[in-house]
């Protein structure tokens, strides 16, 4: 038989899809399940995106150009203009997901054996992307116990060695949702001048900032035209994860040129996703008034409630819809397991998704789980009594 | 400036591509052009494509599974089936275009280094993915004098080395209308199981075969579970390129596995997508007859057109809807361009693609090009009457 690729083989399995097939046999048995351990909203897409693509009329479902359809690109630079973000269309490209901009990001920009300095905990897929590129990810560590403030510069500068290409934030953060503000940007900027990097910034969840944060993003530091790279998607902005339309944006053009030469091996982005892109420009802020406030409601009650567990701490995010928490377990890939296995209260349970998988250090994350208040504000109350109820009885093993 | 990856630099650029600002400059001067460069057809989307995606229904455009939509991949496996491929839903994956499939494929099956041999001329991308992974592509060549019929098997041995990890054909043939039949499937499966090798076939134009050619799958070779890898593809089979919907499909468990985790790094392929590819599967057999009978007339219009041309051969493809033709040239690139540039015949010009992006082996390909029949037989009549008459006056440059 012929062999699997090293590459293939190193590439870490999904820790929150291991637990799937618990899930399901939980389902079996009549067990309800609370879902707080995916990304996928339940808010509806805007109606503007959806109508665009029941009407398109479309007759040839045609390939778009490579870097995406025009008319989008020039729309996008716009909405960016309008975040304080100043690209021309030609900065733009338009990829199948954040997924594949990073994907082909790291391609560009980091040769076999580089390293890229990522913030952690941080999206467990970076390490896929890049390792699919064979680089490396040197995690510099932050902490639940102060909301995962980024650490001193001194702590990346410790990190870094010849090797070192880029560094990777994801702004606000998944899985932390802790917001970096202009005064972090500015040191790392600093940072990324003096050593020649790349700062990869991912911010698909640019529109979810509570409590009057201004989000700040990293192309608007001055001075990193050939830097920077941001990571954009629709996925998470207009509740339209399977759309799959994402956006590679950065102002120097030999890195601009070079990730179309990606692009253009792939042929086009999706055509209906760019319909339903190119229409979702338009909704109105209303939306976002409406999902913002229910995101703030959904968070208090769920960090509330987490906090009044004894045990449970929770450091309330200011941005996207997750939060972590740090919980009185020696093993949470053990406890997510055994919610689904083992526990049910008043015949429900939750799933969540373990820590483990969002850090790269070796045994980080053992007492940490991710929660994303994807669910309404009842539900969410609703699992808080649950994990109370199953930390009561959890049979915490000694590892 | 931080610097681009030798990969990233090294990625080959579209030769059409390079040839698209000629395009652009010829009509803004008036000139019409006759796109016979290009792989995406004129014909329609079949209805119960289209009409799925306008009664979708969807209120939120949710992620898929990371495998694809399960419904779709039980129906594609029937239709696999239909076809004398037997697999189940479980040897599926559904991919963002044939694209995906190939990349995943490659990064899965080949370490950096390691060999792939592909009948030459080809599918100009193979490069591009064969590059991402860091693995080379080894060319066999064949020629346009015997309707690039596959070399002998010794031809393949002498390619061999130790590096060499799979082989990939096309089939039908992209660039060529070649089909493989069964006799020559049977040669390479005794070469795949000599040297223990992977067996990529690419049979995204299975639908596209004429005179009464029978097509005959890699998947139906016998005792060649774990080496064939089957990628496939909506985009042509519907005339739905812009859906980016494409399969991996293979019996190698370990391979499936491995393909999954590069599945569940970019979540998932697109939801519109997937309801097109979906219900394009009950496209009426009616379709087909029409699309195929056309492609025959269109075929039969442009090579008739072609072999009058006083120097030129066009041999006759008898699948998929390309043709390759010898001209009296000596420099494809150039004579494309003139096309573009220089020319036109009542205030018309052709876009042809030089056949030397889909060589691998340096000089080749330099008296070729590659002709879609992708417009009705009227505009390929007219089409040939214009290389004739630019065949007369193209200052052919001696080199």
């Amino acid at each position: 038989m012929p062999k699997i690729s090293e590459k293939g083989l190193a590439m870490p399995a999904s820790p929150i899809r291991k637990l799937v097939p618990f899930a399901e046999a939980a389902k079996k048995r009549g067990t309800k399940i609370y879902h707080l351990n995916i990304g996928q909203p339940d808010i509806e897409t805007p109606e503007e995106a959806l109508s665009a693509i029941r009407n398109s009329g479309l007759k040839v479902i045609e390939y778009s150009h490579s870097a995406g359809v025009e008319s989008y690109r020039k729309k996008l630079a716009a909405y960016y203009s309008s975040h304080g973000i100043e690209v021309s269309f030609e900065d733009v490209i338009i990829t199948t997901g954040g997924s594949e901009a990073l994907q082909m990001g790291m391609m560009t920009c980091l040769n076999p054996g580089d390293e890229i300095i990522i913030p952690e905990p941080f999206y467990a897929n970076y390490i896929s992307f890049a390792m699919a590129a064979g680089a490396k990810v040197v995690p510099v560590k932050t902490s639940i116990d102060d909301g995962f403030s980024l650490p001193p510069i001194e702590t990346f500068e410790q990190l870094i060695t010849p090797r070192t290409k880029a560094i990777l934030i994801s702004n606000p953060g998944n899985p932390t949702g802790m917001i970096y503000g202009e005064a972090e940007l500015r040191k790392l900027r600093e940072l990324v001048i003096r050593h020649d990097l790349y700062l990869f910034s991912d911010e698909v969840y640019r529109e979810f900032c509570y409590d009057g944060m201004q989000f700040f993003s990293a192309m608007q530091l001055e001075g990193l035209e050939n830097n920077v790279i941001l990571i954009d998607s629709v996925s998470k902005r207009y509740s339209m994860c399977g759309a799959r339309i994402g956006a590679f944006v950065s102002r120097n053009k030999g890195v601009m040129e070079t990730v179309m030469k990606f692009a253009q091996a792939r042929l086009s982005p999706p055509t209906f996703g760019q319909i339903a892109g190119e229409a979702a420009l338009s909704t109105p802020q209303t939306y976002f008034d409406k999902v913002v406030k229910e995101y703030v409601h959904r968070r208090d009650v769920l960090v509330k409630g987490l906090n009044e567990i004894p045990g449970v701490f929770c450091p309330k995010p200011s941005g996207a819809f997750y939060a972590m928490a740090k919980l009185p377990i020696n093993n949470s890939d053990h406890f997510c397991r055994w919610l689904l296995e083992s526990f049910s209260h008043n015949g429900a349970t939750v799933m969540l998704a373990p820590a483990t998988g969002f850090y790269a250090s070796e045994g980080s994350g053992k007492n940490e789980v991710r929660i994303g208040y994807v669910l309404n504000a009842e539900d969410l109350q609703m699992s808080t009594e649950i994990i109370r109820e199953a930390l009561l009885v959890y049979p915490n093993p000694q590892s």
